[in-house]
């Protein structure tokens, strides 16, 4: 068969090569491909910038998003026979992380993962590939055409899922949702939200005729061109979002972005921004390193009753083992007619008290 | 009885007052107070940037860190009786909002909630109070000496508590803690992390002979001295820490500390930093918006099983909402021998395939 490979880390290595077809196992399936999706990250990887080719090869064959029809299923597969539409999953757990172990492979802690396409296993630019039934996607007739997207989907999938799992801290009926970026992740995580039935402003740099704003409003979505600027009368104008999805790529956006979000909010960072190591920007840098290592940044205010319940339960704990020292906290005790020399002159203490009686 | 007071909006408006015992209702406590702690807010109030007086009130009754003793119980009251030590939670519930419903007034989503000492209820710089004994926590005699400290506590307590309750999103063991910050929240915190059983360190500025240091240790925490500038430094020495808690006031450190989180890590931001409205960076506003909205900012990167389910089933329900729509995404269809036109050439289209084969 033909496949288009790349020499990982050798900047515009790509190229078609004739190779064997892949082996199929008695357990796997073989997949004829239909078509792949290119995104960004197949482009860094040809810019010698990502990538790495399995053990003992040379080549890594390219592309992740992917859609096939099964050509052939071994003896010992169920579920699937010739001429099912799939869709294949691209990374594949560790052995050794919980997370990976309890099926949540997105969240692998050992960095041991490996990825179809990307990191030490081959892709899917391919006229064939073979692949074990667990990892594979039945996908019906209905959404044939456009089911190559399936895996910006399911980036878009996990970010909004994320942001549900993480609001279960709170009572949250989000209403309001601010798309940044009108690209096909922007796009994707639009129908997603709509689907869900919360009102999506949708904010992309091209102006209305865009096609991008068509498919925004096609899907009953608001679309606004604006200039990053004016994000905050954006928010003024629309009130504060309860979720706001970042796919433009740019890192000053994020950061801007972070000024939008509504009280008791949620920004999910979906755009991974610089990343050629070259001349990049701190904000670049975090913003990286928040979306590649699947990190939380929170604030928090104030407590509820619960909380002081906490606090005496872990005072009493604390106390016990390891007695006295939180009296060292309180440095300063002053007799509360002198209130005024600590708004006055703070000092050096740790906590200052007022006495006001015995 | 005597108070401090202040008049809301009106520098350094601080001074003691005379004034009538407050009344108690016969479903409610009178506490005579022992002791308040001082903290910035009570201090910003006097600087007449924060703080509202109760409906009808000229002054506010500042103070909100505190400990009293029941000094008389309403006839109706069960479960407290005069000489139990007691500390009042600072917040009340709004009537609207389905968090304070639900007993969460931290979480408040109609901003229309009340704190005594700060917001619309007189504090605790009195020498009498009186409260429903639904707001009050009985204190065990055996904290009494630092019982004044269970406010700032709560808000440890809330920090840590929503940490966990986030990183419910997946298979979370923590075992390395770094609190930025030695002061009085610092410490509590790394108190609380200690007994958790964490692996604790304490970054502050102060020497390792200064008492915060000594208070660390003391909880068999670790304790650096270091310039923010080495933040990264000490990541690499102690590796990726679960958790990073910033108490240090300093939106800068706040910045420094998104570089320093571990995969799937979390960072909690406790601190308001900047806060008068004058001279404030970007970076301040946006700490300030992260902490006083309990935001979440999180990045989110790659995807599990579940999520291409998840699109599977909404690729069916968006095609039957708005027949078509996904189908446009694909705007750019490149027979899979030209690949390198996309490569060296991207165009302006959304979501360009290489087509593989029918």
């Amino acid at each position: 068969m033909q496949a288009i490979v790349v020499r990982p880390g050798e900047p515009n290595s790509i190229h078609m090569r004739d190779m064997a077809d892949p082996k199929m196992k008695p357990d796997q399936v073989a997949v004829k491909m239909l078509r792949v999706g290119l995104c960004g990250t197949d482009a860094e990887i040809n810019h010698g910038l990502y990538g790495k080719a399995p053990d003992g090869d040379e080549y890594l064959i390219l592309g992740h998003e992917n859609l096939g029809v099964v050509e052939e299923v071994g003896k010992k597969v169920k579920g699937l026979k010739a001429g099912d539409l799939v869709v294949s999953t691209v990374r594949r757990p560790c052995k050794v992380c919980p997370n990976c172990k309890a099926g949540e492979n997105d969240m692998c802690s050992s960095g041991q993962y490996t990825e179809r396409g990307i990191t030490r296993r081959h892709g899917f630019m391919a006229e064939y590939y073979v692949e074990s039934p667990q990892y594979l996607n039945k996908i019906p007739k209905a959404v044939r055409e456009f089911a190559v997207l399936l895996e910006p989907m399911s980036v878009v999938e996990k970010g909004i899922d994320h942001a549900f799992l993480l609001q279960r801290r709170l009572v949250w009926k989000p209403k309001l949702a601010i798309v940044l970026g009108g690209g096909p992740v922007g796009l994707l995580a639009a129908a997603v939200l709509r689907a869900r039935g919360l009102r999506t402003v949708v904010v992309g740099r091209e102006p209305k005729s865009d096609l991008r704003a068509q498919i925004a409003m096609q899907l009953g979505a608001e679309y606004v061109s604006v200039e990053n600027s004016s994000l905050l009368d954006l928010q003024k104008q629309l009130g504060p979002p309860d979720i706001v999805i970042e796919a433009t790529g740019s890192a000053k956006v994020v950061f801007d972005a972070m000024e939008i979000i509504g009280p008791n909010g949620v920004l999910c960072l979906l755009s991974v921004t610089g990343g050629s190591g070259v001349n990049e920007e701190p904000i670049d840098r975090i913003n990286q390193l928040l979306v590649l290592g699947n990190q939380v940044v929170f604030g928090s205010v104030n407590a509820n009753p619960r909380h002081f319940a906490m606090g005496v339960k872990d005072f009493v704990t604390i106390d016990k083992k390891w007695p006295g020292v939180m009296n060292r906290l309180l440095t300063n005790k002053i007799p509360w007619k002198d209130h005024k020399s600590w708004f006055t002159e703070r000092g050096t203490g740790i906590k200052s008290t007022l006495e006001i009686s015995d």
